[in-house]
């Protein structure tokens, strides 16, 4: 069964400061991925990105300079994020979105799968990451962690996704829900508090979206606390925590657009 | 018209040194590409793949710590071009072919040449590099900058493929031949000497079987010196420089196999 894990930019990076890894945390989560088979990991850009990002415009504007210093930014921690998995006996390998993902409107719109097909057949842990890419109607944009997860979990089936952020769930009112559903999701939204620091990419909001769309097509998620020791070591084998996004809840299956 | 220029392992390293750029000749180089358009650059790896690709065994072993040592230290090299191209007024973004390559039996197999057609329709010059790459096949293995070249000249079409080397062409007995074609191949090969310092990817002689396989399609391929200054400007303007590599010689176009 085909696991996708997400590692938000806010656990692996400190979002206040520019390009500042939290290594502690990237190498104990490192350390809790370490046994599990069958995995892709995709990482946000925190830090790595969006002050980039927001200097130079992007995603509206469109500047080489500014998408080839995000994009080596960000580099650097698919860099430290891969050193580190090496490091806790993980065979993993990076995988560029900018090298392999077209966009359109800033949705993917052609992204070819088959080196990350490839690596999962030899047991590899293909480690992808928020990053900038071509747009084709404009010029050129962000992809979004959040945005591939959604993306690859539809693409290559998986069997699992969670989504490991810096906090127990999607909150409301200082409580964590435990489900969120497509039909839910509405009433939801407008009590959502902003991320916190600079997030280019649209925050729980924008990661509730991706996941939502996936529960209509029958792909169940998990938002859960990755800065806790031991969760994504949990959420990895299949433990329940933080708040599941699905569209089974009223067993009826995908809805009708 | 679109051109594809290869900066040979040779010119913008020091072979015989472990992961040691020539800056001086790569500054020079990217400020002698300024002023291109519609242009694809694809560099070799040089003393930054071979070395490790050598030492872990590739391509004949799989072990995913040489295909992350390997590919990190092209990438560096890669992070080098790309840089100097910038700072000469370039606008060029890197696409790494461990991102977006899978081969059969150690020739590209598959390749999305997506991201590299959207980056020429905005200007953009992609930077790519010889790399490590998943084997279909063999699990893994090592695409070299001129197989790379050869596939992309035929899938983009390029009106000119440009070949820097260390040398000023293919060269017998101290010699410049001003033309190879698919019928005098076999009777040069023979003559060929052996590549300076360690090369995993076939010298001389790899390279003119990518080129004599293009010739046989028609697409023409020069072979050049790059270590000269100002040949890098005169390569792109069209000037004749160095061996030509052409089927088109006996006016009989394309042979059949």
């Amino acid at each position: 069964m085909l696991k996708i894990l997400k590692l938000g930019g806010s656990i692996i990076t400190d979002k206040s400061r520019l390009a500042t890894a939290r290594l502690d945390q990237i190498s104990r989560i490192a350390h809790e991925i370490a046994g599990s088979e069958d995995l892709v990991v995709v990482h946000g850009a925190g830090s790595f990105g969006h002050i980039h990002a927001r200097q130079f415009g992007l995603p509206e504007s469109f500047s080489v300079e500014g998408l080839l210093r995000t994009h080596l930014s960000v580099s650097d921690l698919n860099r430290t994020v891969v050193e580190a998995l090496h490091d806790a006996g993980v065979d993993a390998l990076p995988v560029h979105p900018l090298s392999s993902v077209v966009l359109r409107d800033g949705r993917i719109h052609l992204m070819s799968t088959e080196v990350i097909r490839e690596m999962l057949r030899r047991s590899v842990v293909p480690v992808l990451h928020g990053d900038v890419a071509m747009d084709v109607s404009r010029g050129a944009g962000i992809v979004s962690g959040d945005q591939l997860v959604s993306y690859l979990a539809r693409t290559l089936g998986a069997g699992m996704v969670a989504m490991g952020t810096d906090v127990d769930g999607v909150m409301i009112d200082g409580r964590v829900l435990s489900c969120v559903t497509p039909e839910s999701i509405h009433s939801i939204e407008s009590h959502l508090l902003p991320a916190k620091g600079i997030d280019v990419t649209g925050g729980m909001r924008g990661k509730l979206r991706e996941l939502v769309e996936l529960a209509e097509i029958g792909i169940d998620s998990r938002i859960f606390n990755a800065g806790v020791a031991g969760n994504v070591r949990r959420a990895l084998s299949g433990e329940i925590l933080g708040t599941l996004i699905t569209g089974r809840e009223h067993g009826d299956g995908p809805q009708e657009a």
